[in-house]
């Protein structure tokens, strides 16, 4: 099968400089603010998104240089396969993070929440759209015997808070 | 910024043959079954997703040649960034699909849900995980416009039914 060729279209900055102190998920991270700087050539397509409080964005996991199909995830001391896990070390590098979007600001967008390393690549951008994005009851595997509490305080990885 | 490579890790096999004829998202579609084959090299990375109701499946948009920054959406006759579309003709052909997974039979996934074209290369799967996925009252911009029942028949383009 033919390789898939993708250029970014913008850069994350955010205040995560270190891998390991940076959070797993945005939702053990939603008080940390970051941007999105998007290549002006991009700019029309930003239009209407500002409608939107929450966003999907997806980029290379640029600094996770190996791949393991059998991980043991960071909420749990059990070693599972790498496609039922978010972990980056995954076969193609393809991180996505669900964020709240606070304003746009030209070609900066505002996030909420942000468990993305700075200097990070963007591939693209999807609105979150609850008719296509929540399903009921769904089960979640493994996930489902972390506990609220376990999943928050790993969730954060040694993430260094004021 | 330098290009980004995947590789496609497996194929996506669908009833859908004909882009136009393809329903929009995997809500639209909730009963269509397909299955996905992933490179039995890969075989590992399956341990523990049977255990989700629901996954992500990323793919290219091989069959959508060209970027268009405005577009009208599938379910509005208003144009809009592509950002805030889920439509193909984006920069990066980056397609996401949230389905439900039926089984996992050695290296094939079967799916329900499905709004992918037969034969789609595959990039990854991530597992839907309800405590990371859902966002309570979102505002889904333009989306929260239309209509239930508007959506569920313009997202259906010129699906055949029996």
């Amino acid at each position: 099968m033919k390789e898939i060729v993708f250029n970014p279209i913008g850069i994350v900055h955010s205040p995560h400089k270190v891998n390991t102190e940076t959070p797993v998920q945005p939702v053990f991270c939603g008080e940390i603010e970051g941007t999105v700087e998007i290549q002006p050539e991009y700019a029309d397509g930003l239009k209407s998104l500002d409608g939107f409080s929450h966003i999907f964005l997806f980029y290379e996991f640029d600094q996770s240089g190996k791949t393991e199909l059998l991980v043991k995830p960071y909420l749990q001391d059990v070693e599972h396969g790498i496609f039922a896990t978010r972990k980056p070390h995954r076969p193609n590098k393809l991180g996505m993070s669900l964020v709240e979007l606070i304003r746009v600001d030209g070609c900066t967008l505002h996030v909420k929440g942000v468990d993305i390393l700075d200097g990070t690549p963007l591939i693209d951008i999807k609105p979150y759209v609850t008719r296509f994005d929540v399903r009921e009851n769904a089960r979640s595997g493994w996930q489902d015997n972390v506990t609220d509490d376990d999943a928050a305080k790993r969730g954060l990885r040694s993430y260094k808070q004021d």
